[in-house]
């Protein structure tokens, strides 16, 4: 008998909103839209535009399949953290300038239906595990590299949560007890190094120590424009300085991502953001600077492997936190 | 009704080798006894020895309680890794130069009672929360600190073990890419400057560097004598020096707990040890440096304190991992 039944997936985030309608049993994602996310203009108009999407994404997805009215069983919401699960309360998001925000019930509210509230990058893990790169294995650490670096784990099919739902915060991870200085104000955190924007400030600093490369050019002479976009650009265009840049990143992650195999010694590390882009630039000296690091028997049972959802695992991660919570284990 | 059931609980350590009866429901240790490991006269005289070892502390048990003979329903036993749970074997041991070794059982068949076999640091955390000091708590890590740092974490209730067994070990974490050489082959490991001869190799070079210190008198003359314990008896007797690589190795060492708890959010961090002597010394600033670098949620919800099971751990948590595995979830 087919299963009629349907969860919205909600994938809150810095710059986009995504949101989808995505099958109980798994399945390609109906009804998909995404918007910027534009959280200058204020928590209402962010919140109202989710559920303007929600609304749409429903109605769409009503009209891609013969979906009852009866078949929306509820809505996961991926959202930066930290936030406080059993209240659905975003605690604090600098991005969004939130703090001790109710979003699960404004939404849960206004829509009419039940929902459950994540922290986005552990429902791009579970996401990951139940749909895409990790469906065959039964632990795996998910990466996020943006903005800023998230990480989500998830354990015999459930996300790993932690004493206070901030399990997983990898980026803020010390690789280097001196060295760059982090946005949170530490030193040597992940994410000085490996983030979008440390990737970048990284090339600009060998850029203007006077290293030759088509990043100048490719950034039209301003190289407060170069983006870790730019570096990928390069490296495709034959860069040899933005290779260096990357194959630097990677060591860089490596370090990171050992210390993660070491601890966890998960089956598989998922790997997503635009930096995988870069492609075998990224996970051939990943992989090299994790098997110098990590502990044999650790990094032999480990794949580290890329996202294959892309940026669907947030709307489908969401959903099946949704399905998670209320109705238990995945399949 | 009293419980008659009793488990035995074997330690082997790179030194020493610990046996103990312990009840099932809990309780002091009978029968305990403790005996140098002499890995050097070989693999069978160490088990010939843990053999007697355990018939002697059944025996004596068997006297100090009116444990009747069908009693004794098993045999946890903790030894260093990593190893092969499902077949019983370790599969490597540099402190012991044992491979692929089938310790399991060599001991279950030889005195005809089932048995378990796990890592020693998983066994030591899975006893500090069954009877020590997490006995409150719900998940917690423990980090052993002697001749290398190792370590176990413990998940509702169960020993998290990973893909291939060898979660937690955390003592090869990198905490400084390009910094000191490890045992290992790897630079910066988190134990190659807080193990026990880490912490006495960092004292020396400063000795050698011509610091005014106690430590040189205590070590009668001969640097190549200073110990982790040489300098724990300089801090007692005041020593500034002593204090101060005492604070750096705090330091060091909250950097990795600070990873760990950013990682896994725990509730708890036991650290056991002989450095744990050094008390507030050692305590207090390595609270300092985990608050200075781990996100805040995560170092609010965690408590890092000393063991409270001290050498006992690895006894009463090796009849534990007996219990988990053969009767389920402890109380």
């Amino acid at each position: 008998m087919a299963d009629d039944r349907y969860i919205v997936g909600v994938d809150l985030g810095g710059t986009s909103i995504n949101v989808g309608v995505v099958p109980f049993g798994g399945g390609p994602v109906l009804g998909m839209r995404s918007m910027p996310t534009e959280p200058g203009r204020g928590a209402k108009s962010v919140v109202d535009r989710m559920n303007g999407m929600i609304r749409e994404a429903m109605r769409d997805a009503r009209r891609e399949a013969s979906i009852p009215e009866s078949g929306y069983v509820g809505i996961g919401i991926g959202s930066p953290g930290p936030l406080d699960r059993a209240s659905g309360t975003v605690i604090e998001t600098p991005n969004l300038g939130w703090r001790n925000f109710p979003l699960r019930d404004l939404i849960a509210n206004e829509m009419g239906l039940d929902a459950v509230l994540d922290n986005d990058a552990n429902a791009a893990a579970l996401g990951e595990y139940w749909l895409g790169a990790g469906k065959d294995v039964d632990s795996l650490l998910a990466l996020t590299l943006g903005t800023g670096i998230g990480g989500g784990i998830v354990l015999g099919g459930r996300v790993y949560h932690g004493a206070s739902d901030v399990a997983g915060e990898v980026g803020h991870m010390t690789i280097d007890p001196t060295g760059r200085r982090c946005n949170c104000g530490n030193y040597g955190c992940l994410e000085a190094y490996a983030s979008g924007p440390a990737i970048a400030a990284r090339a600009v600093e060998g850029l203007r120590s006077g290293v030759a490369s088509a990043l100048p050019e490719l950034a039209e002479g301003d190289l407060s424009e170069v983006t870790a976009e730019t570096v990928y650009q390069a490296i495709v265009a034959g860069d040899l300085y933005a290779k260096e840049v990357m194959r630097e990143t990677a060591a860089f992650l490596g370090t990171g991502v050992a210390n993660l195999i070491n601890i966890l010694n998960p089956a598989m590390v998922v790997i997503s953001g635009g930096v995988t882009r870069a492609g075998d630039h990224l996970f051939e000296p990943l992989r090299g600077e994790v098997r110098r690091r990590a502990f044999r028997q650790a990094a032999d049972a480990c794949r580290i492997v890329a996202s294959e959802l892309g940026d669907m695992a947030g709307v489908i991660g969401a959903a099946a936190t949704y399905r998670v919570e209320r109705f238990g284990e995945l399949d």
